[in-house]
């Protein structure tokens, strides 16, 4: 096993590198999509991946974007809705763009609450809407009816508020802490967050024992929610790593990729020196383990953009550090640890502060590198949760991203800076 | 690597296995040592290990003897104590002769509060007193000053009511299933309990909110101290696995510990089918990581029956659950899978619900039978915190109980049903 490391790295990857690791996310607020979200409006609908136009989102992709605007109440029907988008009464645009993040289909409609995520390190912020909670059928998975318009409405109106207010007690709450901790205790911080869960909702009582005063019925309910949700977490590492990932991008020279997603007809990247573009790939390849009842053909490539955990050293890329997951996404633990130390090869160093037990506390294999993925062909592993076609949660698993993205980046990239600075890039003089 | 199996157990050895794994521990209540302990007195002071003559407690446990006696208020200074233990004015006992399960010297008053954990599925008690919080000075280390007393006041008059009435509230606390959750969150429920005691504080916080109505104070305090505490739950797993040990104990022609002590003058074990005597052996071996200042020529074996966690399967034998225990006691993650899967070979059979998910969900090696130790020279791999001749801890580590126990205890089996019995007592017919 030969690590990438440091000293084959060049400096502008070295510097995404360190921007990824210095890193100070902080949950500072809870808010109304439309009221803090930059450039959302009320008839605007986010969705996962690269903004795409109405004809081309497919499949559950398509249908979630429609549930989300019944649920908004910007379209009396599905009718309505597929001519209000046909014609952009209705506006989809892509999450990232607008600093959110989408689990699954990512929709994100105005009046979603959403947390607020501050890298102090740098000043800018994220923002991911809540976990729905432990049923299969969820919005963000392409499914809809009353249970789960009745969930997302209790979400906006009894959980959130309690939240923000204990949120606003606490005086934000720093998260890098809760998710050093949580590799410790058996979470990659994507497919398992049952720790990181744990860890916040601690942070929280002290502040909801004060906000019960006014809000009984609010705290009891939060509590339960906290309980009954393994995952809550999730979406407030999602946030962190999204605040995370945008100060690495952008720097001129680095072939460090800064974001990737699943969409409906793929998979995407972008690359911190490639501008806002997309580099696109095919569907992934999957080795999941599926609920009862369903197999790899139910599905449905509806979107996903927690894999920017692994953007950032997280998720497939600390496997080691989850071994509880063959439960939930099937492998071996054996099988976990060698995916883990193969991501060494294609990423820039190890993190200095997110670190795995198991590999004798050694940092997470952090910032891919597309020409380390174009060489040895070694494709990032990701934990994701798959939807089925008939909507809802079907399987989780691992899922590879095709190196198409990663070969069709190092094509941008040596249009942009000319063949020869590759070796610039990633310094690999000895094997050049 | 052999596991031992099931198939090559006695009936006598099965049965206890089978009691250990299928009890059912409960924390019931909170109590007033002197209250509810069987047969505690104001004058009694409970220690670890087998009962000793006052003139037989060696160094550190004498001193923490000479303390509680100090605390409880029945001698006026060390001379009045000495003097009045020395005439049996006050009373020292071993603490599992009364239920309850003693942490390093394991001193009880009748003034301490204790956890009340019912085995459901027997119908027993076992009690254990509280983690006394984050100082290296304890009194269960020996060490006793103003800060000492004070801490055990506080649990006595502000936690523990508090925490009594949230239990009251939730009409009991099942520990097993925490237990079994915290097993695939990175504890192995002896030296690490981050997990237990972040899953047991979820337990209790709804029922805290009530609480908080009449005695907000006592809520705010127990927050800070469960928030405090990585090793809260370490007192609940000890009374828990005493009260899983219990019922495994006196089974006719079994030769399985049911307990492990260490005190002043080394180690002891007690047998099931060997009545209630202890087979004593001299010291452990240790291999320990020292805190900054010590080496291991300052231990001072003051005793400790924690250890009761690994005679059902906990602790060392579940070492690979806990990899970042590395950062407290030394060792690779490596050696800690090698000693964990050596310790298959000195068990009964493979925990029904205890299991380890690097092993690929693995039950966790339980029941030691003392044949297979004394046969195959593999002693029990114990983790335990380590006090210095001047109180106080001075580091943690793995310690091995020494053959002499149970060569003894083989000797004893033989004297009581013939040497003839070893064969059924471990049906090892093709290796006879």
């Amino acid at each position: 096993m030969v690590s990438a490391g440091l000293e084959s790295a060049g400096p502008a990857n070295l510097e995404a590198f360190a921007r990824m690791c210095r890193a100070d996310p902080v949950l500072v607020d809870i808010g109304r999509a439309g009221d803090v979200v930059p450039g959302m409006t009320p008839g605007t609908i986010l969705a996962s991946g690269p903004r795409l136009d109405w004809g081309d989102y497919l499949g559950g992709a398509r249908k979630a974007i429609i549930y989300g605007a019944l649920f908004e109440g910007l379209a009396t029907d599905l009718e309505d809705a597929e001519d209000k988008l046909a014609r952009g009464a209705i506006r989809v645009e892509g999450c990232q763009d607008h600093g959110c993040i989408g689990s699954v289909a990512g929709i994100y409609t105005a009046s979603m609450p959403v947390f607020v995520v501050e890298n102090r390190a740098f000043g800018n912020r994220a923002f991911c809407n809540f976990y729905e909670g432990e049923s299969r059928r969820r919005l963000n998975y392409g499914a809809y009816d009353d249970g789960v318009r009745d969930q997302l409405h209790f979400l906006a109106d009894v959980i959130a508020p309690a939240l923000r207010e204990a949120v606003a007690r606490a005086g934000g709450i720093s998260l890098k802490p809760l998710m050093i901790r949580a590799l410790h205790m058996g979470d990659e911080l994507h497919s398992r967050n049952s720790a990181a869960t744990l860890l916040f909702a601690r942070e929280l009582y002290p502040h909801l024992l004060g906000v019960a005063e006014t809000d009984r019925r609010g705290v009891e309910e939060t509590l339960r929610y906290l309980a009954g949700s393994d995952y809550f977490f999730l979406r407030l590492s999602m946030a962190s790593s999204k605040a995370t990932a945008d100060p690495a991008h952008g720097i001129e020279g680095s072939s460090v990729v800064t974001s990737m997603a699943l969409y409906s007809r793929g998979v995407a990247i972008r690359v911190s020196g490639l501008g806002e573009g997309w580099e696109l790939g095919p569907y992934p390849q999957v080795d999941a383990k599926m609920f009862e009842g369903f197999t790899t053909d139910d599905i449905d490539w509806i979107g996903g953009e927690s894999i920017i955990n692994e953007t950032v050293g997280l998720g497939g890329f600390a496997q080691a550090a989850a071994f509880p997951l063959q439960n939930y996404q099937g492998g071996s633990p054996q099988a976990m640890v060698e995916m883990n130390l193969a991501m060494y090869d294609i990423t820039v160093g190890e993190h200095t502060d997110f670190k795995i037990p198991f590999l004798a506390y050694r940092g997470t294999p952090t910032a891919i590198d597309v020409f380390r993925v174009a060489r040895t062909g070694i494709t990032p592993v990701l934990d994701v949760g798959l939807a089925g076609r008939d909507g809802g949660q079907i399987g989780a698993g691992i899922v590879r991203a095709p190196i198409e993205c990663f070969t069709n980046a190092v094509a941008s990239y040596e249009s942009i800076y000319g063949p020869a600075a590759r070796r610039d890039a990633t310094r690999e003089d000895k094997e050049a």
